[in-house]
């Protein structure tokens, strides 16, 4: 095969409908941005990916893409030293949301690499007729599990948002958070559930947690109230919960506060926020601050790098797993293709599919049944983009307003007060 | 593409001859075993491979072969799990040779699933028309830089070998090695100089190194005493050799011992004694053994493995470098398009290649010329196999009557009282 050259990059931003979820820093705004990344090659492949869609991801996909033209696709250590040196030193090194963790130059440059690795990937398959995860050394597991994720939520958005609101109407305390579990679980068949937390007082969270274990006994738990507790109070849900969870998700902030819950508990931590990137490693495991990393491919630095996390995770004990940010199809494929890959990931991974009604993906290969989601057959990602959906998406991104998501200011519309700021208990 | 099934494994051990180069525990015999693995597959396409040819290997090879029949090779993950099932508890935890640390269990799982992820990288490079490089993310660099690797020898091995003896006499000082560094500098361009010590007394080995220093000005310079000394042996070493140094290797036994030294000198420490799986990575972090791990996707488990060891390098701020054993060109062209992969390989790569005379592969790829090897271009590993060659060098080996490696007997010819104990000084 000669080369498969890039002719051209297409960045396009889309928002998508995403209900009034709640967290630690807010509540989740009427869209949820995302851009769809088409790669095209010489051969007439084009290799297609998902990445963030907020201001300043665009600004560096953008900024990078013209610097790609030419680049074989099967050439990504070439890529990455392309995207290095194009961002340069005007890359601002910050955070995409408070949810994962601090902002660093190396994760901008790994978060823009892997928007552009993805779709090499699915380029490269399909010029050889294999699926992404043959190029990523095979299916360790040919269905990879998915997780409920349940959330703390309204029924409405404070300003109506312009489209109908969904159905799965409020939940704010134990019974709305079984109820939301016993709808996903009936229609999506998970096992494993995480409920976000750091929303209401850690007691009324821990008795959530303590409902879903009598409604789901024997079903895996989780809970992640995003670093909004302090460590006593970490402490004190932990003791409630020892037992009866499977992992407990960032009760507090930093290395630090991790590693002193951690010497606290029997039950183990898990972080998508304090360990985001290979050079936080070090310290974590020096001072055993977590024994899950919540993986992501979007800011891992894509799909090989987040195999070499896992081969680091590995080596030094750690179990894996994977974080969501609010996606649509081309990801969920991506993040199941990976998954499929990666023999150490042995959790179910997160995924907020099920609260997303509109999709960029022709219908049919992703269906999440029996908690899980078989990796797609065909070359590539296995799922082509739905050029209608694409475009009515698109006209959405251009309607709103929303170019940056703030979890914070939508929170202020109904509570002018709110900080967002961290530990609230 | 439909899959690449693999339909039979062809493992043919072969003989080289092998000069008497000297080491820590003995002296090379007559003869240096190697394995020439031959995956047939239902294309028609055959991926080769080669690896260690002793006796406890090829008995590993061939009752692990048939487990492998129907294999896409693509499915590298399920190579493994073939691979480790069918090895099962019949696995002796046997070290290799008492030059690559202690044995595992795990150890041989990875030898042996490395002796046939080649060959299967190969098939894949070949069905797809792109050379193994590229299957592995691409070049970081297109031609691969490879030390001198100079030994203390003798003129001729102890006992005829049956063989005309090579020309390049003997070395047992100073002078014999410059004089052999000079003609391999000459011949083949290299600039790093690495020297196997362990042979002499370390002050004749230090001055040896003083020497080279005195005639390749600016050459970086290694030694490889391969756990022969003791700690304070070591450090008065160390002593005359700081600022001399690129890299000071296996100087003592263990990581306890690496760890002491490392403590007292600034020279960097290297090894591929201490270190040389992944379980042992933490201890050596943890203690900081070592500064650089001497990779080899021989024992470390493949080409894809080799990549997660460098991930694991990056993150915990070692460098990488590379080991080599006596080995054809099968291997050194694996070893190229694997050194070529990888960013943070950054020393220049160990390779026996200038003292073996005979061959595998069809000459003409793989030339050492400015010190590096240039990746070759061709699909899959870009070398074949000399049919006349290998049935000549398997002739060899049914003739020779070496069936594993064993220098210390070889020196025992010459000095009936060896033992090859370690650390002689
Ligand atoms: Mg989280
Ligand atoms: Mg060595």
């Amino acid at each position: 095969m000669t080369a498969l050259r890039i002719t051209g990059i297409r960045v396009t931003p889309v928002a998508v409908q995403d209900p009034p979820l709640l967290n630690s820093v807010g509540v989740h705004e009427p869209f949820a941005l995302r851009s769809i990344v088409e790669v095209d090659t010489d051969s007439g492949i084009t290799g297609i990916g998902e990445a963030y869609g907020d201001a300043p991801t665009l600004e560096r996909l953008t900024a990078v893409a013209p610097a790609l033209t030419g680049l074989d696709v099967f050439d990504l250590n070439e890529l990455n030293r392309r995207v290095t040196e194009a961002l340069g030193c005007a890359v601002r090194p910050d955070a995409l949301t408070p949810l994962i963790g601090s902002g660093s130059r190396a994760k901008a440059v790994a978060a823009t690499a892997a928007a552009f690795e993805v779709p090499c990937l699915d380029a490269q398959g399909k010029a050889i007729g294999r699926p992404v995860v043959d190029l990523l050394g095979g299916r360790a597991r040919d269905r990879v599990p998915y997780s409920a994720y349940l959330f703390h939520r309204w029924a409405k958005h404070p300003i109506d948002p312009g489209y109908p609101e969904d159905d799965w109407g409020e939940a704010l305390g134990p019974e709305g958070i079984v109820e939301q579990a016993r709808r996903m679980v009936a229609r999506y068949g998970f096992t494993s559930l995480k409920l976000k937390g750091g929303v209401l007082p850690p007691d009324q969270e821990t008795d959530a947690i303590l409902a879903l274990r009598d409604a789901f006994p024997g079903h895996p738990l989780r809970i992640d109230p995003n670093a909004n507790w302090t460590v006593p109070t970490a402490l004190k849900v932990a003791e409630r919960l020892t037992g009866t969870l499977e992992y407990l998700e960032d009760p507090v902030g930093g290395i630090a506060g991790m590693s002193e819950v951690a010497r606290s508990t029997d039950i183990p931590l898990a972080t998508n926020m304090c360990v985001t990137s290979m050079e936080e490693l070090p310290e974590a495991v020096e001072r055993q601050a977590v024994k899950i990393v919540l993986s992501d491919h979007h800011f891992w630095g894509g799909l090989r790098a987040t195999q070499h996390l896992a081969a680091v995770c590995g080596t030094f004990g750690l179990g894996l797993s994977m974080h969501s940010n609010t996606h649509l199809g081309i990801s969920l494929a991506a993040m199941t293709h990976l998954a499929a890959a990666v023999p150490g990931l042995t959790y179910a991974c997160d995924t907020h599919s099920p609260w997303q009604r509109e999709e960029v993906v022709e219908p049919g290969v992703l269906e999440i049944s029996g908690g899980a989601v078989t990796v797609p057959r065909g070359p590539g990602l296995g799922v082509s983009i739905d050029r209608d959906a694409l475009g009515r998406l698109h006209e959405q991104y251009l309607r709103c307003e929303i170019r940056r998501r703030d979890d914070i200011a939508a929170m202020r519309v109904v509570d002018p007060d709110w900080t967002g700021g961290r530990p609230r208990w």
